[in-house]
């Protein structure tokens, strides 16, 4: 697990960045210039393209240790290892079933080899009213001449403005069933972020708006096939679940981490009530840990299957859950002194608390892990509709 | 109850200020202004010295209805009804006891009146090092003509640079052993104020370090007397610890409204994991009021009694953990459209977790509250010292 | 308050003898002689009829008194306290709105009277299949000479077999949409016992089966018109819930009680993760009492107004929550020895746990102030029916 | 893992008796001569003596699938797979060390073997008083012709009267210093059981007091020194404190088990509350079970580690906490039907508090692993001593 040993050696560089980005809701370039540096682009391209060629449990194993640093890198990088671990993930068999074409499948190459050389990709999918769900897009786009015409408006694009390439989904403008999905490269033409984002917590994400109005070439169409957006989303229901779980158990730890380190400091560590705190997070958060663990196996060796998703949907309950209250209570542990912005456990509080909103939120997989306890089907049964 | 109705009417024009001084962490002066105009200044002081003559009761009445609107204002106003209550609450027969002279009991008076007529007072009582407790102090006052001198430096003085006088606490040069407290005129003079508070919550309290190098007349001595500190807080925990249970509860109520108003306007109130989450939240805010409300009809009846200061440390548990359990959950019933910087549930979410962290500690009451059921004397046998 | 201190001076001797009556399942038989003798039957009854003409407040502060000897014993004790409460609360203008002549209320005075001097009565409302909502009843009654003929059968009948008399909820053999209440005298003709409570917690209660088929005289009608038990059960919300309340914040501070004994026999109150335990424990607690007196004095200054039904769910959704919390943390701080059949932790932490089961439910009673607080109606919007 | 197979297929048996046994106090003789007859009392005997050879982690898994069916077999099989497992994981180095005779090993192996063929051992460590600390013993031993005297009295032995052998502690007459353990046959002569057990959960356990005034044979001290009783216990913590966990999940998992089958049977499967609770119960047991199996897997691999010793502290108070919590909440969900006695919800959530309360109780874990966190050494820094 050479990128697990990577990624805990860059973790103090990340924190010792955190304070500023989180002050200033900048981005944190330095911290991106390390992953690229490190070979972390490549991790979830397949080894024949330069990469590591890393399975979903080694990802979470990665994330967990980024989020120890800054949960804001973390989540950033987790939308590049979606991106590319879904690509990567398509494999021949699929490619056939879907209808890719031979010439789809080299550009899918040429574009994990280029992550595997240092380019980093975003995801802007979410829409204002339509959140992440396909169903309710308004993004268009048509064909033209050696490619397509995009044009529309997302909104929560972790790193908008300073990734190499977008992952953006739009809908037909001849074809309002049909949605396809296209990797977008940067361009000051066409591409216009709009700084939007200002949030309680994961603040250095740079999750702003990000207005298209831009025309790609041909193979930016990813499958090369139109109509295969929604296929690749219920292909990867853990990429934008379980990978979130990742990130905030790591901050979670973090969170202990701090907590012990100002304890110690201030030689308060012989306080009863402040030990039980720290005794009761450790072990939540290495319940929490090991949740994630088991539901990246599982992604890993049956992806799709109704006992992984459930361990999936676990993991992302627990994890979140699980930061916000650690967080909250190591802030109590270490008191007042603590609260002074700048201070690790005053970002970490607030960091903390997005994990159980992230889609699937906590309330919605305790809802669909009840439905599939009971033998219903959360697809159908879920209170909440799933995409 | 005039005044609670005059607090009630102002929350909304304080709510309406506070997402701007949250974010700038500024001193909301346009709030002092209406205070000042409501007569609230004067509320803890009797009426024959053209004050309300509030008793404590109605004041943590007016202070939820305040923190309802603007809990940092609550804050710093709880520092002022602080002074003038103490102060108003010298009987004759304490200051015969204590030997408080008859000229200092004019000095007193005329305090009061000048509260009445619109000053108000802040409180320079914490240093770094040894946080509120008057044994530990290391500001000392020397006897100079007409006066005192004092020299040395505060932490956390909620309101630094606003007010119009400083409840200071120092230690006399003469002898050590001998804690006095004075108030201290604002002055450019001798005052300096170090822009230091920058904190996760209750950030427009402007609770900054306050240096003094500063001669004050001699009747600004408190009592007339020197070596009185002591004795004043001890009389007054209801003062330190209940009233901040009073803003908290108003800080909570307020994310339950920030909640309600949220979803109604989504048109999420149908969601049943929305409605059980705001559900437990409005018995859990209103049991924290009751509690307030009978530890200050306590205070009012039977103030320094056993009985009372248990119901005095219950009254700060519950609202200290109720605020932050509260804001949390709203939060989350809200999503993560209400985590942007700006929104009321980003700011309370940050506030209300303060509440457990002034003293008395959630975790400290607890102790404090154990001990004493279980028959033990908490100045005794609690695990931390109480002053 | 002479009742509540009455309550107060039984207590001990409800506690003695409470862990054999759980033990055996069998009825407290000595602790409603106590009662009796107290006078405490007639505490609902006016005073004109040889009663103490309580209000609900009284009425609540009696009930937790008694739940803090014997919670099984309150329970019943609470089943008469509604039947003479209701009959009692019937005023003149509602009468005559009813239609209820004036022999019926002679013979609702008869019956109240005899209550003062000693009778106590039951309630045989629920059956199996229907629980307690009336429009699901399968009970029937016919019109006989001089009377009514009753037949069916009743479940969950606290007293069944001790009482003076049972209040049953019947259908009209003649018009099924009539449902009417009688006040069925005990008699070994015509009622049965089915013995079927055996239960984990209450378990002194004798909340057996009853079989009825039974001719009683007519002037057993209440009211003397048919089908008014509905509108009886609407006015009378509080009777059902909130007294629900008052005995489990009785349970819960009888296990603080028991906890403090327990622990300072043991010579074990010093450890700090106990001391933290009692000490929140007893700031729950005293909230919860104070949730159900705020409920009790709204009832009795607005019975049925939409605030005042809020404070009910309110109550009885903290009594509910504290006790069965509160319970399994005292056992907790005790230890392995008070798990021991006989030790009052152990009955209490089974007693406790029935609270929030008791309609409403704390699930129900959340949802419910969910929707009031969102603006909604709870009995339109709730996604529970009501009756 | 064909021992946890057959733990599984044994597991409806034991839960169809376990009704029976928890409501009389009986013992599950047929539960353990199911055991026998699948061979289970050998699962922690060496492959080359006739057993299993089964690790630790195996152990763990054969006792929470017994304890799904009956958590008191679970309890009283943990006693014997204690026993075996100590005996069996003394390897020739330690024994070696330690100064155990040839003669010794041989009489090690016959008892082994003994279980492997169908013999079960049941441990008589705590006294009243003492607890399970071997410092405070009272039972006494001397030498006497051919063998050794012991006399004394053991409280809570699972299985008293019951198994075929009792591990005893004792001290020795001549040098109160030394503690030795025996294995002591079952006899009518010399033990006598005292039914002293009348617990709130676990009730079949026959965890009796044993009254020991009987002789033994020298082949039955352990190890055949004198005096090794305390480096046995310090060599095992696991089995003290992990295994209990097992069990707990196991009782937590049935809990669920139970609650959906009564919701599904009742047709209550669609209501949001209940549908969230079974959701939140389901990730909270899956992540306890993962903590079991991570500390089980350490204890394997590399028993006595400080890191090793965290995980199995992690994995009692997980355990506990969980099982307490799942049992309470399951119950709310399935409704007051469900506190009849004899219905397996009304008993889980009996059986489920004991976990919390077994050695190292949830809040000594809390506190060893806060003191871990924090940089101490729980052995020396804990405000609990460890043995």
């Amino acid at each position: 697990m050479e990128a697990v040993e990577a990624a805990r050696r860059l973790a103090p560089r990340l924190a010792a960045r955190a304070a500023r980005h989180d002050r200033d809701g900048t981005f944190p370039t330095e911290d991106f210039a390390d992953l690229r540096e490190a070979g972390l682009f490549g991790l979830m391209v397949p080894s024949e393209l330069g990469g590591s060629g890393a399975r979903f449990a080694e990802y979470t194993a990665v994330a967990g240790e980024l989020a120890r640093g800054n949960g804001a890198t973390a989540l950033v990088f987790n939308m590049h290892a979606s991106v590319t671990g879904a690509l990567g993930a398509v494999t021949e068999e699929l490619a056939d079933a879907l209808g890719v074409s031979d010439e789809a499948l080299v550009a899918r190459d040429r574009l994990l080899a280029e992550a595997a050389a240092g380019s980093w990709y975003a995801v802007a999918m979410s829409e204002r009213g339509a959140g992440a769900r396909l169903s309710q897009l308004t993004t268009v786009y048509h064909r033209v001449d050696g490619g397509y015409h995009i044009k529309g408006a997302k909104t929560f694009c972790s790193g908008a403005g300073h990734a190499d390439a977008y992952l953006v989904a739009a809908r037909s403008a001849a074809d309002q069933s049909v949605v396809s999905q296209f990797l977008v490269p940067a361009s000051p033409d066409g591409l216009r972020v709009e700084p939007t984002w200002d949030s309680l917590g994961m603040r250095a994400t740079a999750s702003h708006d990000l207005h298209l109005d831009v025309t790609v070439p041909a193979d930016r169409l990813l499958g090369g096939v139109e109509g295969l957006a929604l296929v690749i989303a219920q292909l990867m229901p853990h990429w934008l679940v379980a990978s979130y779980a990742a990130v905030y158990v790591g901050v979670a730890r973090a969170a202990v981490d701090a907590a012990v380190e100002h304890l110690t400091a201030r030689g308060l560590t012989s306080l009863p009530a402040v030990r039980a705190r720290i005794g009761r997070a450790d072990a939540a958060v290495a319940a929490a840990q090991l949740a994630v663990a088991e539901a990246a196996r599982r992604v890993d060796e049956a992806p799709g299957d109704a006992e992984t998703n459930r361990w999936v949907w676990r993991a992302k309950l627990l994890a979140g859950t699980t930061a916000a209250e650690v967080a909250a209570s190591m802030l109590e542990a270490a008191g007042t002194s603590a609260t002074r912005r700048g201070h690790p456990l005053e970002r970490l509080y607030r960091d903390a608390r997005c994990g159980s909103l992230h889609p699937a939120t906590s309330d919605v997989c305790a809802d669909w892990l009840g439905v599939a306890a009971l033998g219903g089907d959360p697809d159908r049964d879920g209170s909440t509709p799933r995409w």
